[in-house]
């Protein structure tokens, strides 16, 4: 009797097997597109971005990063392998949601334990959208060494997007510091305080150009070491356009500290994506720009050909003496490195306190018509967070509703997952207001002691939240900052934004119910705020915090959780930290 | 029937488990010796050792660390707390041979996973023998960046040294780069090689003084930055001493990359100690310390107490134009900051290339009489192991009869232990000698390219094998280092030192086999040879390399494993790297 069985069953399983491959090979062509494999081979080496020469980080060899490019819908498989000496990495692939892979998301302490020196990680997700992204390191500080670069998602052939133009450029922004990453993250780590300070250079593309006979206003060992202005790293960046043309530059900003204009002189700047999401066009003179975020803007080469034009990124919301990067347009046939005619600061600049200028193009940033995503039309709840400058023990911090940040050993998303009860403060309830009507944002905190915790937020899965930002003065009187910040995981509607204190009963009826923005980073204006919502329908664990690294460093973040027990089994390649060695 | 005996079982285990506690407690107390528990906090911090401000590793905010004072049984609890902000660490007790606990080795690779940032760890071992040991981290370079300090065993009271003083004092010498680690390692580790250079400074107890309008010699970027002469951090060391009375110092060189000669102005030394076994004694002008190395020697305040005299500490080996470290011997009541009447240079020192001086003191340290460990007559095994500058795959490294070494992901020790048999190269036959008929040693290589492995040496436990390390000319022409090798895990005795090829037919007849002295590090003179023996009878992995910083980094090493099978079980506390995730 049981032998007919077995070979029935047998027959049978086969079958189902090879229905299964027929649909996993399908699948994989048509619906989930290709796989793209990358090698990566992280370290550091000396190279001279700004002229004057450091450790960076490279990635096989190469600072900025090599550029992602892929379409909607392909599997993007990096083989990063950490080639430091002493040092652990972690890349976060930044605007790319990680749906059913949330163990990728790449933040130390957060979704995964550190990659340690020697080892090799298999970073594996789908890039679902088409846009543009970016990846850095997210540990620690060491995003200002250099482990930077782009990511481009085309959109399938079946859905063209709602723009033309004849070619496609990369313009990643950075600032720059000539200290090292430990040397800055140990003065913000110590008492007293040394604050990391203003950046020595911008830079466009990975090059920018430190003047090194500077030795009045930047101190000298900032100066000194080696400094040659005709390093071949630190050449101008040049971009050759063809009259006539259509380009379109995907401008992101990995700064770490810096609010970024970005102008390229005589010529007019067409915004049409932000974060990965289509923009109802509008034209500006400059593009203001925020770490964390990314824009497309058309560019017409549709000036006098027989010159070549600068393209400058300069410094906003902080009196910083930092120069501008310079790169050059240059027309063809004219020579690349033929100078343009006018001086370097040619191009208008709105002043750096210019806020009003800034949230303007804040506001005129929409959901282009036809690519609306509906808002839901009520949130389930309203978390309010006020960004405050702080001390907890002495030392200094920034915390969020009075908490400052610090993640545990064992990230989040293991200890959730396999319930790892003493890993983290579970019965943590993170504030979800502060006390708006006694607190003063005009003025330096009554008291400015804080508390730190590594307690998180949890979200009902699929619930709606929404979530207000409200900055105030710093620990310096007449004092507030901009803070970009980035949510993991998912894209939020911009609500809106307003100077002063959120007024719970008021403002609301100002949101933009009709064509808001969805982004992944937002900007909150000094003294201001700004409101957004989002669902909570992404497995995971999600860091939200402040994309300005040493604030980040200094306690200026939050996790939210949701939906953890439809997290599917992690890999083992996370683990190795805190709660989860052999 | 089951009842009553489940019930006289139970009562039985009772009766062994009150016996087993009383066992355990009385062990611990009168046999084992005390439980010495260390709370440590290591992290980077802004420090001017030499009154150059620089990022050093402090514990607990000191460089060097703590000295760790103990007597012979204790047993060393070290709560290790990793509080930098991205880089791992790792800390070998050095001289200290763990017996029965080899995973607290603290060496990265061979014996544990590194400890990570934010992380705890328990290191737990006994200090077995009296003597003068020393700690400082075992992962990449980052010894140089200051994790160091000393242990001192005493002996029990019953056991009374072979000699009487009156104090007992630390001496740790040091040299000084003011690059950071990673920029030597990452020179190191390039194409075209950079190499570290001589350093910028010498320090006794971390204590040195740079010149700080020095730029003529020393490349801008080492000159600038905070460089403070009254800064409190390098004000010079101080031994004050009451005439009359004797001091034992003990004198401990971990030195990156310097060979050193340490001498106090019109004061003998007799030296008593070397790395925990006791000398005959002999008198010295200046004692030569080679990295790794540890004496205790015998100074007598009898010179004229109206003045005080120089203590300096200065580079040999090597043609180096580092200036000597600086500390004075205060006769008591002389104020301790008056200068000494001579200058500084007033030590008469030996050249720096007089290898003759240098040899002849190693051959006058001898066992002392009644402390002599009886020499296992013959040795079941000689490993010549030639030491030679090459090249790798167009990298600069150093190695062992051609090979170069590198560890694996996951620590031999647990891939031995767990049989994880892919997790380096099992099969890998260590050379156990050179071509020595052909090699010539006082010439560049013929053929500079070498290999690189992980394999390693596997020893039959309880053998006794011979090691003959045998210097040659580097990749320059008339030239060949000194090189201080370091076992780890056992004493071994030093049969003999030689100018030249080893000779293996006539150079053992000349081996002391009267009373050779144990040591755990020895230096290979240039152009030499040394030959030392072991018994290999402590379960586990143990590294033996150059205790050269950058040659160690650059593959001057190899690891013995034997009794692996006697090892116990492994804490879980050394796993996360490699294959011992979760």
């Amino acid at each position: 009797m049981m032998r007919p069985k077995r070979s029935s069953d047998t027959v049978h399983v086969f079958n189902l097997m090879v229905l299964c491959f027929i649909a996993l090979f399908f699948s994989s062509v048509l619906c989930q597109g290709k796989i793209r494999r990358f090698k990566w081979e992280v370290k550091y080496e000396f190279k001279s971005p700004d002229c004057f020469e450091k450790l960076v980080i490279t990635i096989n060899g190469k600072f900025p990063g090599p550029t992602i490019k892929a379409q909607q819908g392909d599997t993007i498989v990096v083989e990063l392998k950490n080639s430091f000496m002493t040092e652990n990495v972690a890349v976060h692939w930044h605007g790319i949601r990680q749906i059913g892979t949330p163990w990728f998301d790449g933040v130390e302490g957060v979704t995964q334990c550190p990659i340690l020196p020697g080892e090799v990680f298999i970073y594996q997700f789908v890039v679902d959208r088409p846009g543009t992204y970016m990846y850095h390191s997210h540990y620690g500080m060491q995003r200002e060494s250099g482990l930077i670069g782009m990511i481009q998602v085309s959109p399938p052939a079946t859905e063209p997007e709602p723009f033309t133009y004849d070619y496609d450029r990369n313009f990643l922004l950075t600032d720059w510091y000539h200290k090292s990453m430990s040397e800055k993250a140990t003065g913000l780590a110590s008492i007293p305080f040394k604050w990391v300070g203003e950046p020595q250079s911008l830079m466009i593309q990975g090059r920018g150009r430190f003047n090194c006979s500077n030795n009045l206003t930047t101190p000298p060992s900032l100066v000194s070491g080696v400094c040659n202005v005709s390093n071949a790293d630190c050449s101008r960046f040049i971009l050759t356009v063809i009259p006539g043309k259509t380009y379109r530059l995907r401008i992101g900003s990995l700064t770490a500290l810096s609010a970024l204009s970005f102008q390229i002189e005589g010529h007019n700047l067409t915004v049409v994506e932000a974060d990965g999401h289509y923009v109802e066009p509008f034209t500006v003179k400059n593009l203001f720009v925020y770490s964390g975020e990314t824009y497309s803007v058309l560019l017409k080469a549709d000036q006098n050909p027989r010159r070549n034009y600068w393209i400058t990124s300069s410094i906003v919301s902080r009196p910083a003496t930092t120069p501008p990067a310079t790169a050059v347009l240059n027309y063809y046939p004219n020579h690349p490195r033929r100078r343009p005619p006018t001086s370097e600061s040619s191009n208008i600049v709105p002043e750096w306190n210019d806020t009003r200028s800034r949230l303007a193009q804040s506001l005129a940033i929409k959901a282009r018509r036809g690519f609306i995503h509906a808002l839901p039309e009520n949130s389930d709840k309203v978390i309010v967070l006020l960004n405050t400058q702080n001390e907890v023990n002495g030392y200094r911090r920034w915390s969020v509703n009075n908490v400052s940040y610090h993640h545990p050993k064992t990230p989040y998303l293991i200890a959730l997952k396999q319930n790892l009860t003493n890993a983290f403060d579970w019965r943590f309830t993170a504030p979800e207001n502060y006390d708006s009507r006694n607190y003063d944002i005009f003025a330096k905190p009554l008291n400015a002691n804080a508390t730190t915790s590594d307690g998180i937020y949890r979200l009902r899965f699929n619930s709606t939240v929404d979530v207000i930002l409200q900055n105030a003065n710093t620990m310096n009187a007449n004092n507030s900052e901009t803070h970009p910040w980035h949510l993991h995981g998912h894209d939020f509607w911009v609500l809106g934004y307003g100077e002063g204190k959120f007024n719970e009963s008021e403002d609301p009826k100002r949101y933009n119910r009709v064509d808001p923005i969805k982004k992944n980073t937002v900007a909150v204006q000094p003294f201001g705020w700004t409101a957004l919502r989002f669902r909570a329908d992404n497995p995971g664990v999600w860091s939200f915090h402040c994309h300005i690294e040493s604030h980040f460093f200094m306690g200026m973040g939050i996790v939210f959780e949701s939906g953890i027990d439809k997290v599917s089994s992690l890999p083992s390649s996370i683990m190795g930290c805190g709660q989860t060695k052999r």
